[in-house]
């Protein structure tokens, strides 16, 4: 017979101690990682064997609803046991790092929700995706701050004795302008404004309208709400970065606005927690991640950001986390 | 038998020539009369017997989605019917003006799917809800400029030969700041960065906070995107005239932005379709409508706007319809 059989196969090995689901949950996309139970000492995190890694899209519920957060969760969580070679049976413990998750109402919910999913005497962690991108720059410590921009944007902190801070995070109705949403929805409203003879012309015009393949700004309003997915309009981020690159002063403004926005969130959280000491000038990490501030760019978002939070507090030690995918 | 026969009630009578349907849907109610077909002069318009009057919710589809929209518009018709004592079977024309709808494949969709609720030969008449609220303040003319400022806003104009324009109406997506929604979203990204540390301090935190019976700001984001409805948000208007009214400076700051952003919006409209003469200084009517522009109030929105909109055209004449809701 080919192929493994039980007893002797790697995901059966992993098995026989159980596996660890790991989510982090985006507004883009969700990533499930399964992991065997039994890790290997924390001096060689390198070594960690991951049994599978399975991702699907959004799961923020503010963006498209709890049910289909939900139902997104459910499914990338089982799609890694299966591709472990698993199922639910064999989980001993879940951790979910989920955006959309602000509240210990929102909390609660989702761990009521899935405790029901697995064996009895597994444990759960839910937090917000911000706690999973922070420990993911400070190798597992929880101490410091973290800068998401992706769809998104958050700024958390995390004290040494375990107090938490956190700005922005409150999605489009409520001003995250720095998020990649907000940098899109920024240049959609030029586009518009600059149609309708309220403010100055912009290449983004042009740039935007050959990028969706509609053929005039009239068209920008149907499209936008055709579908209401925060991804969708956050795709738009490169188009505006293309066209400030090139000079476009309209897009260099919102570009501008948005460093601004995003600086301000992590000096709020490092402010509260004294992060920086109480002279201002110790060190501290501060983790980045997110499309957004992904390097690579003439125009340097997170280059930018870190300038601008510097002025305010020198001692911050920016960090790229090199997430290993495989 | 007591109560009318056919033949020698009123709504029978109207019956007999057929009814007409005009319809006014907004972001946060929809309207519906039904009027007999037979119509008396022009030179009295004030005698139009309105056989009846039905309220529905919001039907702008970029709000609530199509599905939702079809079937609000199709509901507050069939009551209309209903209470003038008549049916579908009636009905020789329907004029639709609605929010959300901004191209002409909107205008198209629409009339597909209305012509299929109505007698063949009836007529269908489709328009943006800003060309009813623009004839509501001219007596029926088509010409000038209207400014709608309620859950959404939207500038429209029409030249004395038949040019249209427009402006803002693009919804929260595309930066509608001036509108109901747009005043409230500021007011409440306002509390969440004064929440964060982000921001000043203001009242509209109390103010907010003790309107929707919520115990902190945290619980902002829960309710903010518990419901995607623009007009739940929009209903927040009032507390921020409040707030501006009794001295708060973000308040105040927001109302101020607002009316910039509604004077620019027609100063755009009015300046494409030289409805000011080539001078700039003619005369055009300027006919303002939306809960947002409503006056008796201390902090008078419209009273600003017309300010704003006078400096660059000193011959706008500003009319607030007074509309007969029986």
């Amino acid at each position: 017979m080919g192929g493994y059989e039980n007893g002797d196969s790697p995901a059966a090995a992993a098995w026989e101690g159980g596996v660890i689901l790991g989510v982090d949950g985006g507004t883009t996309s969700t990533v499930c990682v399964c992991l065997p139970a039994a890790m290997p000492p924390p001096e060689a995190p390198g070594s960690v064997a991951v049994l599978s890694r399975a991702i699907a899209g959004c799961s923020n519920r503010n963006s498209v609803g709890e049910n289909a957060a939900l139902e997104t969760l459910e499914q990338v969580m089982m799609q890694a046991l299966t591709m472990a070679n698993t199922d639910r049976s064999a989980v001993v413990a879940v951790c979910l790092s989920v955006s959309g998750v602000n509240h210990p109402s929102d909390q609660q919910r989702m761990l009521d929700w899935i405790c029901n999913l697995f064996p009895r005497n597994a444990k759960f962690y839910v937090e917000n995706d911000a706690v999973a991108a922070l420990a993911s720059g400070t190798m597992g410590k929880l101490h410091g701050c973290v800068l998401i921009a992706g769809t998104g944007s958050i700024a958390y902190g995390v004290t040494e004795d375990g107090k938490v801070a956190r700005a922005a995070g409150a999605g489009p109705v409520l001003g995250d302008w720095g998020s990649g949403y907000g940098i899109a929805a920024q240049a959609l409203t030029a586009v518009i404004k600059s149609h309708d003879g309220r403010g100055p012309q912009t290449n983004l015009t042009r740039d935007i309208i050959r990028k969706l393949e509609i053929s005039s700004p009239d068209e920008l309003i149907g499209w936008a709400y055709a579908d209401p997915s925060w991804a969708r309009i956050a795709a738009l981020v490169p188009v505006v970065v293309s066209a400030a690159e090139d000079g476009d002063k309209v897009a260099n403004t919102i570009l501008h606005d948005a460093v601004q926005e995003l600086a301000e969130s992590v000096v709020a959280v490092v402010r509260r927690l004294t992060l920086c000491g109480e002279d201002g000038k110790d060190q501290f990490p501060l983790v980045l991640v997110g499309g957004v501030l992904e390097g690579n760019k003439k125009w340097d978002i997170s280059g930018e950001v870190i300038k601008c939070i510097s002025k305010v507090f020198p001692g911050v030690c920016p960090i790229r986390p090199e997430v290993n995918n495989r």
